[in-house]
């Protein structure tokens, strides 16, 4: 029980995502997942707390490097930008799992009780957001308004990057999205 | 039991959010929101599907008041500009009853589950004017960058109104957090 089984934690993401597809979140239960997976239902407690955690469980991860990118932009950088970096930062992390994020998307627009899970932890990261950049000294109100932009900066993008084909560029999208709020905000 | 009762509505409005102050919104039944207001259950019930919809109730209001105003904007006004000028539009609705939003708002903040209900409804109401600048002819993403920016500014004059004292005048912290907004996205 206790072996160590190569990438368990890809294999029960994957199992999890596959059944909330095919049954959906709420009919899927913990034992299907790891039976699916080919692993124990304790292996799957090693690494979630429960299905939810799933679909859920990246965001301290996310919280880190947006934390961390804030916390190394230069001291002169404006407080948009230095949100602008951090969200560049997770790129990579949205980028190499395109398929795994696109089912992640479907399970969470299929179900209501998820969306509102989902604008917690966007809630969560604006707030992580905007407390990185008051300790660099940004004040109220900048520091929210600056994580708040930001992260509808992102969201347009992830929105766009999510329902596209795999070859987009989530980056290049990012900053698309950043200037076309800029424009908006400057009224032209 | 269906005689007509001045202000049913605002005397259970008030009874609910006193009781889930002083005991907790779970703790909270609908006999004894009737009870402390001086009617029925059933009374309760004519106005609102369960406690929840006291709080949430006046969502659709909202989007009325919203959609309205940005259908009424002249035709040159820029989507931010109206999305202001909804967000001016509902100023009334809050400004004469500053004691119930605040208490309605300290119920929503000591309960995370009403948290994500009351996310769930800036999303939706963001959704409505999205919708409102697209029937005007805004493309996307401008559309749904305006509304999320707009929101944001909103939420910001918002947050310092229900937490100031009672003359403060929301529509200039408004357009005070719109100029604020401005200044983070231009970077100065």
């Amino acid at each position: 029980m206790s072996r160590w089984e190569p990438n368990a934690r890809g294999r029960l993401e994957q199992a999890a995502l596959d059944l909330y597809q095919e049954r959906g979140f709420e009919q899927t239960m913990v034992t299907e997942i790891a039976e699916r997976a080919g692993l124990t239902e304790r292996t799957f407690f090693r690494y979630f707390a429960d299905k939810r955690e799933v679909l859920f469980g990246g965001q301290d991860m996310l919280r880190n490097i947006y934390v961390s990118a804030i916390e190394a932009a230069p001291a002169s950088t404006t407080p948009l930008d230095a949100v602008a970096a951090a969200l560049q930062a997770v790129v990579p992390v949205f980028q190499e799992r395109h398929k795994l994020v696109r089912q992640r998307q479907a399970v969470i627009t299929a179900n209501p009780g998820l969306q509102e899970r989902e604008l917690l932890k966007g809630a969560l990261l604006t707030s992580a957001m905007t407390e990185a950049l008051r300790r660099r000294g940004v004040t109220d109100p900048a520091a929210s308004l600056a994580a708040e932009v930001g992260v509808i900066a992102f969201k347009t993008a992830y929105n766009r990057w999510v329902s596209g084909p795999d070859e987009q560029d989530l980056s290049r999208l990012i900053r698309e999205s950043l200037d076309q709020l800029k424009d908006v905000v400057a009224g032209t």
